[in-house]
């Protein structure tokens, strides 16, 4: 939306504090001397722009107010008193993806007015959710054309926002670390939480001999569940997923992290998660320029190939030493299992981001002992990081800081222009929780899912038997083969 | 098939014991002396019937032969060089289900003839299983229809086979307790558990307040994965299979446990589980007599209802004291979540067998302490039992004896006429994984799933982001609308 309505002094500063919209004087006192006025004597509100998580739609940028923080502003327009007319204007009508910023505008302005609206999913939606057998499935296609349909920059950017949210609320999350059942071809993982309203978990696998028989080393399905009935309310693949949280994730840390404005990226590794590294990146951090390699050119051209007309500046280089030249943040995702040093000491300079995303493992690490020791380490929960990140290579009590603190502004990230940042990367279950609830959401506007006959429901609840009998009468071939 | 080809001196004693096929002195020595012939004179194998978990023909008895037995019995026939002739009847065609008795026939018939079978499941299993992002799907009605087709007791008989055949080889098993998430309403749970090859978890949750909103208070579904590859190779509902895996383990244990020829059952808790408990013990132990009593009438009306025209007997009595009266077996099988007194001591007798069902979980017991002293108590996997079983009301050393053991030769089931048997049930996760497997094994000869994309498969393994740019020029629409 074009939020040129109202009018309104907001500074800076202020903006990047906890209280940011005490910054709103002229409207919280409703004292006239606050008020600015435009060029023209007209009032009004050089609003920044919302956050593209909002909406996709012109008057969005990274980093916006975000949809609460629309609502406060609306909160307070309406407190001031002060609007009397109100125009609304969509200038790019093609951008309004399934009426969605125009759901946003009449949110807002029913805030202005202090009204509320009643969120109406989908009639398809809602008819499901009233039958007691049927959980919503999202297969590989399906999420592929809700990637689509969203637009890579946007998902991620949105993801992200739902990981930022759900580490800010860090402490109401049941942790476990997740449960593995090794083998000697690789691990297959289980990985619950719960916020105590929802119960998410992940299966993952990870299988480094898989691609010679033309299968992914990773893939993944996770479940969402109510936990007040225990009733899963979402299946959905992710292989897919995985690779865009963990893609959102090094980009929301490395929004804490990475030295201010850096536009340039050395990435290490092309495979799988590189493209969306990339984007991620780009789409929220404003990186454009890239500098690949990887031991297998032809991964390398592809990843270039991929990323060809999304924005970005790329050279591809013939050796790490090269790639992380002149680059402000360095992105390690390799994917071979063991202890590697894809990065040496002296190719870490002062003032670098190095976003760890390849050493997630026992036995699996990237970087040489030594720059760890240079940098400040930012993890995502201690216990799993200790055994699975880069830290491995640590005493067990050396000190790194939890990323969820940094976001909840309970500690600091990047200090001065001289700190090295390293973000610890393994994945955690948290970011996947964040991804089902994003996924969750997303359906009460899409029709990219199936219906799937999961749980038995009865008539009579204690009647399970009775239900195998009902059938039998419905298929009458079955019983008469004297199958009862 | 009908065994009436080949003859043999078969020991009954030495048939119990672990080299068991060494009793056919006359096959492995070749001496002529070793023969015996029928009446006519002609030589015959006075065969054992095969184990109706082979094959539900004709010729098949609960207790016969399994499937690895009935080869190496024709193994040794070959061996033996003694074979000249081979007749094969069907006698009842009508139990010759999808042609499994002729395929049993076929196999076992190469085996004689020093020659190995493909096994070549149905068509469209076969295509499936070559898509990798495919993984079968069994629903809530397609699991009714396997039961329906396959018979409620005859899918208890096999079932149970399975179950008898993990517990023989508990060793081989990674054991974990469930990993659970607990909430003011009720609990989430994961149960893994890998046998090296194959790996399986169950979801279930438990919310006693559930039917208030018409849900179930449990509900489950499980996923079978390859530990080699980590890729799912099942995805099942298991409300309805939880059920009938619990039948089949209670009646399995008793077979072991209950006195034997016992035909009198009291059961205590008519709820859901009730009449598959009921069926699993006529299938298996010929239990035909049942006491019924719950206290909601209806609930035992429902349960008489249900089983009518099964073959039983049925008493519905209107206490637990006039249930076990006579009764050889009393099944508890409550659901209140509490600690309960469903049976006190003056009603359990010398020589009983126990089967309690309904304690299950930490504060739900059904059983009055002193009855635990006098039993001998048999488990499944001691560290859970003694947190969620009856015993959670002993010591943490009181004695049990694991169930597994006995199966497996081990340790003692039954010892004597006076003793009281107790099978302190609460449902292991080994047991999910026998159902897993057999409903995975059962697939290959019915169409009863649906295709399910769950796994991303690019064409390149590597190349993840290029599968979903490949998608976007297959759904063009999506594309163009600036999404990428």
């Amino acid at each position: 939306m074009q939020p040129d309505i109202v009018p309104c002094n907001q500074s800076e500063t202020a903006e990047h504090q906890n209280d940011q919209y005490h910054c709103f004087p002229g409207l919280e006192s409703r004292q006239p001397g606050c008020r600015r006025t435009d060029t023209d004597g007209s009032p009004f509100w050089r609003g920044r722009f919302l956050d593209l998580a909002v909406t996709p739609a012109v008057g969005a940028v990274t980093g916006g107010p975000t949809f609460r923080e629309a609502h406060l502003i609306m909160e307070m327009f309406r407190n001031s008193g002060l609007v009397t007319s109100l125009d609304l204007v969509e200038l790019n009508p093609f951008l309004n993806e399934r009426g969605r910023t125009a759901v946003l505008q009449v949110d807002l302005v029913a805030r202005l007015m202090g009204r509320r609206i009643i969120d109406r999913p989908t009639r398809s939606y809602k008819a499901m959710q009233e039958k007691l057998n049927i959980v919503p499935f999202v297969s590989v296609d399906h999420m592929m054309k809700l990637v689509l349909a969203t637009g890579v920059e946007r998902f991620l950017i949105e993801l992200a926002a739902y990981i930022e949210e759900d580490f800010r609320r860090w402490e109401s999350f049941d942790k476990t670390p997740r449960v593995a059942s090794h083998s000697a071809e690789g691990v297959i993982e289980l990985m619950p939480t719960s916020d105590g309203e929802t119960y998410g978990f992940k299966y993952v696998n990870g299988h480094p001999k898989n691609t010679r028989s033309g299968r992914q080393t990773v893939t993944a399905f996770g479940v969402l569940a109510d936990v007040g009935n225990g009733y899963p309310m979402l299946l959905t693949e992710m292989t897919i997923l995985t690779a865009l949280r963990t893609a959102a994730m090094s980009a929301v840390a490395a929004k804490y992290l990475a030295p201010k404005g850096a536009r340039i990226m050395a990435m290490i590794g092309n495979g799988a998660q590189s493209e969306f590294q990339a984007i991620a990146f780009k789409a929220i951090l404003g990186v454009d320029k890239l500098r690949l390699y990887d031991i297998d050119p032809s991964a390398t051209a592809r990843c270039q190939k991929n990323l060809a007309g999304m924005g970005f500046e790329i050279k591809a280089c013939s050796s790490s030493q090269e790639a992380v030249e002149g680059a402000e943040i360095i992105t390690t995702v390799t994917a071979d299992k063991q202890n590697a040093t894809i990065l040496t000491d002296n190719m870490v300079g002062p003032g670098i981001h190095i976003n760890a995303v390849g050493g997630d493992c026992p036995g699996k690490t990237e970087l040489h002992h030594d720059i760890l020791l240079r940098s400040d380490i930012f993890v995502e929960y201690p216990p799993q990081t200790r055994i699975e990140g880069e830290i491995q290579q640590l005493d067990p009590d050396h000190p790194v800081i939890e990323l969820w603190q940094v976001i909840a502004g309970k500690a600091l990230g990047r200090t001065g222009e001289r700190q090295i940042t390293l973000f610890d990367s393994v994945g955690f279950a948290i970011e996947d929780f964040s991804a089902l609830r994003y996924v969750r959401d997303r359906l009460k506007e899409t029709r990219l899912y199936e219906e799937l006959d999961l749980l038995a429901d009865p008539d009579e609840p204690r009647d399970l038997f009775g239900m195998i009998l009902r059938a039998a009468k419905a298929a009458p071939v079955a019983a008469k083969a004297g199958a009862l």
